[in-house]
């Protein structure tokens, strides 16, 4: 049998990490903060990028690769951004090692410094504008809209796998505009393309809206995000995309001749999303039995597992597994026999139900002999027979099935966790059980700070398209007049 | 007009690097040996990696993902890698950097030095061995055959775009097993999926062979390589796959239980291909207008280029090409139309040929009114009218024939310029005029020492499939007995 998970109830940081690890996602490296993902755990990733690649595809966005090393002076060209980024990043000052002249291993070689300190990407925006400085010299030259899936580097002090580690896997949109507002148009196009795929391939609902200015990516004029609400009931920023107003055009000298011969500056977007989201994924879904995986981004969607005692019996079963199995791949569903003859059924079961495998089907003798099957949804848990020969005709509905209970369960759970507050007594204590909380707020820092400070709790976001409140009413917390309600909880 | 390419003839090395830039593959960035991959020059590498990842996983290969750091520490732990390696690379030695106290921009946090220096992956067998011992304890966990697509960097002092580069992209695969034969047919399995690649959809020929030991990889017992001859008769290393031995296995005590309870140290591979392909697919084929793609790997395979003198002409070609180009996609084509109004027509040509667009089709209002189109191959450089009635149903076939062209004149050209040789003068003539060699060699170091001082060249392969001479005869220099023929060139 398979290890058992840490119920939720019991502990939850110590169930999603239990769920990482037993359903073979990822693991610690003996390097600081740094995570290997497993086969398992990069298949879902990959799944993730395809898709997500083909939509941004779809908008007119290429891919391109930039360095990983950014030069330390860049980062002091930007005021806000050095702060917000060069701070806890790993620098490289050498290029070269040798023999300790002492004997003892290998040392860096003194004579190998490096002029200027290398920094290991932490975001690209610096580097990639001083690129852009090359490629825009007239209005016909933009927009450029670029992508790069790349590793970047924080240096993290307290690491968990997915949500926040010193290395991690991204992707960074960043875009150059002609004009301010096609750049805010773009900056909220992506948001709701990276919205779209939450909700339609990770079953996962995401409130999309505005930063307040604490918020705010380190060099953003607007940070626009989508937030998703865990099961603990705190939400975690999934991804977010960042209108940057011409402050990198103006860092970094990119000027271009206007259509009427004035010279401008170039107008910037920067959008990502990052392997948290397998973290967002995993946290979603997931029950004490282990993970649960929308079938969209399942590696496997259809696990099968023969039961038989003698040779005979194996062979039998193992011929039907293949004609179901060539019947579902002729229909673009991965499949997977468990034919290891190592294991019992039962031990086959708990590793595919800790794997999240959507489906199972299991199949033997007697099952054969009354042209019956047995499937298996992870989702509920719940088993049923059915005939044989409907069996490839009935899965691929199965699994949409699956993949809408999971986002109507989470939708559902959501939904009983959001509620309008007006009192900040009740804001204390709800913001504690795991609550987003509708709330005016005044519009300033100070009052914003003042909530963190005393709850923990942050704006999540200003809501833009679903739990929109634009009325007028009086700040939780300060009492002073307030146009709009925004969402509060407590953050990854 | 685009800039002019400096001719082959007048400098064969500007040549590359104005297509480089020219056909806007890839540019050099602010950081040195580090390029920017630009988007036209990235859809190709991704279209290499696309195939070759399907390749990889028709053959078991899964993807995962190692960290970018490794421990200085581990480079100490086998020998003759930590020599071939971790000399040249990039050393990260701090976590964070702070505003200077005198007041002049940011510098390093002297209390955030590391207490193990970290080196930037130059490849990653250390790292990755080191978290196979966690996942190694039977025989039953073998094979593991794990790929990763990533950045490396190894600190390179005089670099050209993609085929010498500080910072490159990658992928190597890492797999473990239980035998010595099943980790060599591995390797020997994976050399050959590199050489079908560059055959098929590369159109590049390339010799399959065996390295010296002077050339082997750090670390291997036996090196294989595939090498391209490329358009001034140098050899292209292009990829390589290695027999690792057990060296790794035993240097991070990586042990398993045999199925006979004996305790046995795990076997071996590793294997990669780089972005040094792209050098390889620019010099394979490109001749002095500019690049030349073959059909598969080319990120536009039809361009169409308006001719038009009125609004009316544009209009009426510009539907005809969308039609073309409906018709085309459907068939698994990528097709450009060229509308933009700023630029004439021979402006367009010339672009389009400098990236290497296989098939250009031209049409105007005469052409329309003869119902006929212009159909440019960039190969040939030639172009003919055909009906227009026939286009979409051709181009197929000719993309076909230009891929299929393209591969036959590689492999002519490598033909007249691959001879035996067995007379050291003429050795020393030839081989100085870009020829590949066949030549006796007494399979010393000593000898292959010694030609490569005198010439400069080296033994590429002793081949495996074309070009085998397992014949008596005597060293081209010194004379001894050998008992086969080997590939000496001088190499990039």
């Amino acid at each position: 049998m398979a290890k058992v998970i840490t119920p939720r109830a019991e502990d939850y940081s110590k169930w999603y990490n239990d769920i990482v690890v037993e359903a073979d996602l990822a693991e610690q490296s003996v390097v600081r903060g740094c995570m290997v993902i497993k086969p398992y755990g990069f298949a879902i990733w990959e799944k993730i990028q395809n898709v997500m690649d083909g939509m941004f595809k779809e908008t007119g966005v290429e891919n391109a690769y930039f360095p990983l090393f950014i030069p330390k002076s860049f980062f002091s060209r930007e005021a806000e951004h050095v702060a917000g980024f060069a701070k806890e990043c790993a620098v490289v000052t050498h290029h070269r090692l040798m023999n300790d002249p002492d004997g003892k291993g290998i040392v860096i070689d003194p004579d190998a410094k490096l002029e200027e300190e290398l920094i290991v990407r932490p975001t690209s925006e610096t580097i990639i504008w001083s690129v852009y400085k090359n490629w825009i010299q007239s209005w016909r030259d933009l927009p450029i809209l670029c992508n790069q899936w790349c590793n970047v580097v924080r240096w993290e002090m307290r690491t968990r796998p997915f949500l926040r580690t010193s290395e991690f896997l991204w992707q960074e949109g960043h875009t150059a505009h002609a004009t301010a507002e096609e750049a805010q148009e773009r900056a909220e196009q992506m948001v709701h393309v990276y919205a779209k795929f939450c909700r339609e391939w990770m079953s996962m609902p995401v409130i999309v809206g505005r930063k307040s200015p604490n918020e705010r990516f380190a060099g953003a004029l607007d940070t626009l995000t989508i937030e998703a609400m865990m099961q603990d009931g705190k939400a975690l920023q999934s991804g977010t995309s960042h209108f940057l107003g011409q402050n990198f055009g103006k860092s970094f000298d990119v000027q271009f001749a206007d259509k009427d011969g004035s010279l401008q500056y170039a107008w910037a977007t920067s959008w990502g999303v990052s392997t948290r989201l397998m973290g967002a994924l995993i946290m979603s879904h997931s029950d004490d039995e282990g993970l649960v995986l929308p079938p969209k981004l399942a590696p496997i969607q259809v696990v099968m597992v023969p039961i038989y005692k003698t040779e005979e019996e194996f062979d039998a079963v193992l011929a039907k597994f293949k004609e179901i199995s060539k019947a579902l791949k002729a229909k673009g569903i991965s499949v997977k026999i468990d034919s290891r003859d190592t294991l019992r059924p039962g031990f086959k079961f708990a590793e595919w139900e800790v794997k999240g495998v959507p489906v199972r089907l299991a199949l033997g003798a007697r099952d054969l002999a009354k042209d019956s099957i047995e499937v298996f949804r992870r989702d509920t848990l719940s088993k049923k027979t059915m005939p044989l020969k409907d069996v490839v005709e009935r899965i691929p509905s199965l699994l949409d099935e699956i993949q809408e209970n999971i986002y109507q369960k989470a939708l559902d759970f959501r939904a009983s966790n959001v509620e309008k507050c007006d009192n900040w007594d009740e804001f204390c204590e709800k913001i504690q059980n795991g609550k987003f909380l509708l709330c005016h707020w005044d519009g300033t820092p100070e009052t914003e700070q003042a909530i963190k400070e005393a709850t923990k709790a942050t704006i999540r976001c200003i809501p833009m398209d679903s739990f929109v409140y634009e009325e007028d009413g009086k700040d939780i917390y300060s009492g002073k007049p307030s146009k709009q309600r925004v969402v509060f909880a407590i953050a990854y």
